[in-house]
């Protein structure tokens, strides 16, 4: 009787310890999101990388002047570390005439075009030749060596029916970035694809290309959705029109580029290591404010709020700025080679690469189900701040590579509507992107690495 | 034992046909979702509503066409029904002339101002005072009558540290609405507000106030965040400013306007009533594009898509386009007083008046709670298109009226963190509106006037 009695206090005791425990997380959860929100500097910061330092591309001048605008921001906000991490990466040019293409319909009909990331250009002379559409793989395979001499001109829309827009992406990338070598390997002379743009538009979106080298290296442009649509009524009226494509871009070899890592060294466990980041590289056409300045930003302003609220973390927190996420991902990989030879143990990283916009949840990735759930434990402490899903699956293009460490990778998941009408292109600017939603998204990472810093993974 | 068998069986049946129609319900809300993600007009029925009519103040000429092209749009849908519901509204004009404003500090300093709604003008030549600010009323009553023949200066921001926008709007705009009054007790000659906008901006954002009738009208204009900002720094400069305001705005008596209603006849209970609406009057200072073109486009939605699946509802299902909601709320007080005349059941009304943003909840009222838990229990089936909440106590301006009938209101609840940045303000046009958001709004408005029709409330 005693010892049922005892064991009842126990519990009773334990259950308000935990509850004591929930609260205190929840108290300081809202210290954090109310900070940010009312104090958050990622907004301003972004402004600056938007328009005092502009479009990043691997490999140019606005690139490297990132590098150390991004440095001197970690130092100010109160990393105690800040330092660069070498890589190389591709140097792909645009070239500094504007990509062009003409239908020859009658008179000549302008589209507008952008090259593809990666592509080999047609020279300044240009391309002519018979343009030629399909809707998917299965009708290029269809035609087979019909299309030789001829321009493939891949015309599948992303599906508005997805409610989640990257499903949509995925499901229509595919012809983005392995179209030319598919068409290339009929004789296909050039590829023009569809923009990836969840909404009609004028604006071309650009994006990575890969060749497969085991067939020629053909152009490659991305054509607005209004104007494929226009393309593809030209084509259903008459048969056999003639395109004509210039740009002259390609590939210049590689360059020497920096991850920027800014760190605050843990007083308890500075050998657990706790990554959050985003990518610093963005795509010419814009400012990358969406994609992915906002991911840079609020991966220091989560280092800004620890040092405000004077939360000396236990492990090292470290904010990373990514380098060539868009086109070799040589930044991610070479941080988790550095990270698997520095013995240390990486215990979570989480990567903010959808977009600035109202956070919704955080996806989890760990092979050690019991470490992602761990993780996913935490949701309910989220839901005040409309994050309301923690899904399985999840981390980041440049996080992904640490999960041979077993570094548990979890990816915030903005609202993803508005993301594919800016995307990788003209549209993609600073004026995009909401203050109260960057700072929200920016103050829910936070809160997940402070929670991750005090319970471990 | 075989009573216990017949019941096991029969629970087990229960149990497969409540999956059975939880599974047939889920099926036909995405049917409903895929068909206005795809295939809504709402959109491009808002371009027309915001670009071709324009901005829609009660009682002005933008007003009654809009009258006209929404009837039109709901005949276009399939509505059986189009009809007008007259009522009167106020007619307050904001006058030929830009309200303005300047602080008179060593150099005039422009200030960019707007009348507020219903407010009376200063007159041609203008009103120049000692301008005083206050933090709160609390410092107005401990000033008193040290206001006299001031301007009163509120100067209280909307707290940004609120995640949920609409609390601080709640919590700040009690000095909008009654702020001027307030000061005119004390002998105020005019006042000034702080405009309610969630960040710094350039734009005035108007709004109603109303008047104590006990007391003087005196002028009453919003100041831009940013004036506001550099007004008080330069109160803080120097004591004793004098400001001058001009505004030649004021009221015209009341004009004869109409609620729009398109109907679908129900086919088994045409008696009970379902409302799915918007307010068609806007502000006049841009196009109402998100308040409240964005409500009135959805509900219009909800019946195209039901035409366009074949839906034939049970229940009469009524798209109105309420009148008067900014500055008087005459068209849903007439919406009520009709319902209750006609003699048939108002069983539910939803209101869209938040934003057409991404859809996060809906909020749900009826001081009869099983009515109430009744819609909240489909909460499940909205999961997959990221509506997370259904709280309690939730409607609109418009459709509150009706609950003295006992219908149920509901309130969708957008995503709210970009509203207060355009509302009210020369930025809430058709381009601040996204396409995906707008579609995904009005796409499960339709799913649950589709299960309030198919279930009853």
């Amino acid at each position: 009787m005693k010892m049922r009695k005892w064991t009842f206090f126990l519990a009773i005791h334990l259950l308000f310890l935990m509850q004591a425990i929930g609260q205190e997380d929840s108290v300081m959860i809202r210290r954090i999101v109310e900070d940010v929100l009312t104090r958050g500097e990622a907004y301003e910061q972004l402004r600056f990388l938007c328009k005092k330092v502009g479009p990043r591309l691997s490999g140019s001048a606005g690139n490297a002047r990132a590098v150390q605008e991004t440095a001197r921001m970690l130092r100010e906000v109160g990393a105690d570390t800040v330092y660069l991490q070498e890589c190389m990466v591709p140097k792909w040019v645009r070239g500094d005439k504007d990509s062009a293409a003409l239908l020859i319909a009658g008179k000549a009909m302008p589209l507008r075009v952008a090259a593809l990331g990666n592509s080999e250009g047609t020279g300044l002379s240009g391309l002519r030749a018979e343009v030629i559409e399909v809707r998917s793989y299965d009708e290029l395979e269809a035609l087979g060596e019909r299309v030789r001499g001829k321009i493939v001109f891949y015309n599948y829309p992303m599906n508005p029916a997805y409610v989640r827009t990257f499903m949509a992406y995925g499901d229509a990338g595919k012809y983005r970035g392995g179209g030319a070598s598919r068409a290339a390997k009929y004789g296909a002379v050039g590829m023009m694809v569809r923009s990836l743009a969840s909404n009609p538009d004028d604006y071309p979106h650009t994006g990575a290309m890969s060749y497969d080298p085991a067939y020629p290296k053909i152009p490659a442009m991305a054509v607005s959705t209004n104007d494929a649509e226009k393309l593809s009524r030209a084509l259903k009226e008459k048969n056999g029109l003639k395109l004509y494509m210039r740009s002259v871009c390609g590939m210049q070899g590689e360059v020497l580029s920096h991850n920027v890592v800014g760190e605050i060294r843990g007083s308890v466990f500075p050998d657990e290591v706790i990554t959050v980041g985003g990518h610093l590289d963005s795509w010419d056409l814009a400012e990358g404010a969406h994609d992915d300045g906002a991911g840079c930003v609020q991966s220091i302003e989560v280092l800004r709020v620890f040092r405000a609220l004077g939360v000396q973390p236990k492990r090292t927190i470290r904010a990373v700025m990514f380098q060539n996420e868009e086109n070799g991902l040589r930044g991610g990989l070479k941080y988790a080679e550095l990270a698997a030879a520095e013995g240390k143990k990486h215990i979570l990283a989480l990567e903010s690469d959808a977009g600035g916009f109202s956070p919704r949840g955080f996806g989890v990735e760990n092979s050690d189900v019991s470490r992602r759930d761990n993780v996913k434990a935490w949701a309910s402490l989220f839901l005040p701040y409309g994050i309301h899903e923690f899904t399985n699956g999840g981390g980041g293009a440049d996080i992904n590579p640490l999960r041979k460490l077993g570094t548990t990778t979890v990816g915030l998941s903005p609202d993803s509507q508005r993301y594919f009408d800016i995307h990788h292109s003209g549209l993609d600017v600073f004026e995009a992107v909401s203050r109260r939603e960057l700072h929200l998204g920016a103050s829910v990472m936070a809160a997940l690495i402070y929670l991750t810093d005090k319970y471990g993974n």
